[in-house]
């Protein structure tokens, strides 16, 4: 699955012999990472994810690579693809002594890696289900793309049914998020509506083009708190992902929407 | 600081080439991991740090090695040695396909590892501070000492005062839950008492040796939700770690304790 990777700048010889046995990514999930959809030879959205990627970097006082380093090797990871998924990891790099505490002078690790596309980026019509694993709330966390994603892996692990494509997580204390690998919108009474993420949740760069284009093409769009019953009275809800864009919902369990228009829309103002 | 290593059972030929790129571990946090102390030549509670590692894989649903392998590992890190820090950490291993959703195929991946004794592994008078950051709470991961330590890292980074040995942590709801890589016990009228790990927390070895002992000696002990003030209020407190033992504390911020019976008693029926 793997087409193409750099990491810190060379091909590793071997795939399973290509990073340092005490770096903080691996013991602590000390770092943080993009995924982005390459199509038609180009990175979609590349800069918001640099910019998402940068800003991670500074939240957590990891010191990244210069921009120049990392578009260099993004090109030379992409260079002989169409379409893909490109996947950026920043790591704090290896550990020079033992324990949680950084030291001011390392230097980040980094994986630029191409992996094939997934089978349908196409746009169809979701069915999703409640998880029941929820997210801590932590407002420092909030927003970045960090390493630590171990209540997705649970929430992934709760099913297998492949027709139900994703899962709506809530937070410990019964808010609405996310799904496990999206973001959620919902539309209602002409409002589109979106999780502020305040407390967890990452911060999609999808879900910050819909924002952007919702108020370019005169969709009113707020980011607030929303609860289950939230998604139970939307008129129309959808999901942002980098790699899958926007995706219509057309069940969650029992409840079941015709509506599709907003996603629609925001789908053109996007050229999804 | 590496004295020894093994990966997958084998010592890497390059300390920095020797994990797989598309480890889980490095991906996702997604795995587990003990810090035990090597002492006179010998793991201190090792049996005990075994059953809450592969209680943590059998939470997470990571297949592990069989114990006999893990103890031969074991055995061969630490065989020219007479102390020490011995880590093991196991992740879910390599990722298969793209996406936090584990694959039931996976081996998982180990790393047995030997570092330097910390230079002080002696009791002292511990000073410590609160930590801003707070832990978020997920039931299901509470207890369970995983990859996923962004907030131990985030605590950590806080102080940089030599002085200041540990810093104390609450939970978003501002609960008392440990320190940044410690238990914590407060004695109370003639009472021990330990936060109950309910939301968060790693539900250390020493603690468990402390909660036993306690039992032993015939001190009453209970484990439940504790707050700030019962740190204000306590007549002794002390921290629990698998490398340091037991630490009597000695002042939080202004706050200061000058009794250290109860922490005595217990050192000297775990032999510490």
């Amino acid at each position: 699955m793997t087409l193409a990777i750099l990491v810190n700048g060379a091909t590793p010889k071997d795939l399973n012999n290509a990073l340092p046995a005490n770096d903080r990514g691996f013991h602590y999930g000390d770092g943080v990472f993009e995924t982005a959809l390459l199509d038609q030879g180009s990175v979609r959205f590349l800069e918001a994810h640099l910019e998402r990627l940068y800003s991670g970097c500074a939240k957590l006082n990891i010191v990244p690579p210069p921009r120049e380093q990392l578009l260099a090797e993004i090109s030379t990871v992409t260079a002989k693809l169409r379409s893909g998924v490109l996947k950026i990891i920043l790591s704090r790099g290896i550990a020079n002594t033992r324990g949680y505490r950084p030291s001011n002078d390392s230097t980040a690790t980094r994986i630029v890696a191409m992996y094939a596309a997934p089978y349908s980026a196409q746009a169809r019509l979701l069915h999703l289900r409640w998880c029941e694993t929820r997210l801590g709330r932590n407002a420092r966390l909030a927003g970045i793309k960090h390493l630590n994603r171990l209540e997705q892996v649970l929430a992934q692990s709760e099913w297998d049914d492949p027709s139900i494509e994703e899962g709506l997580m809530l937070d410990t204390e019964g808010e609405l998020v996310c799904g496990t690998s999206s973001n959620v919108f919902i539309a209602r009474d002409g409002l589109l509506l979106t999780p502020d993420l305040r407390f967890c949740g990452v911060r999609g760069v999808m879900r910050g083009q819909v924002l952007r284009a919702a108020g370019e093409v005169g969709i009113s769009v707020s980011e607030e708190p929303l609860w289950p019953n939230d998604v139970d009275s939307a008129d129309e809800i959808f999901l942002t992902n980098a790699v899958h864009g926007i995706r219509s919902v057309a069940s969650l369990e029992n409840r079941h929407w015709d509506r599709f228009e907003v996603a629609g829309t925001l789908k053109a103002a996007l050229k999804l």
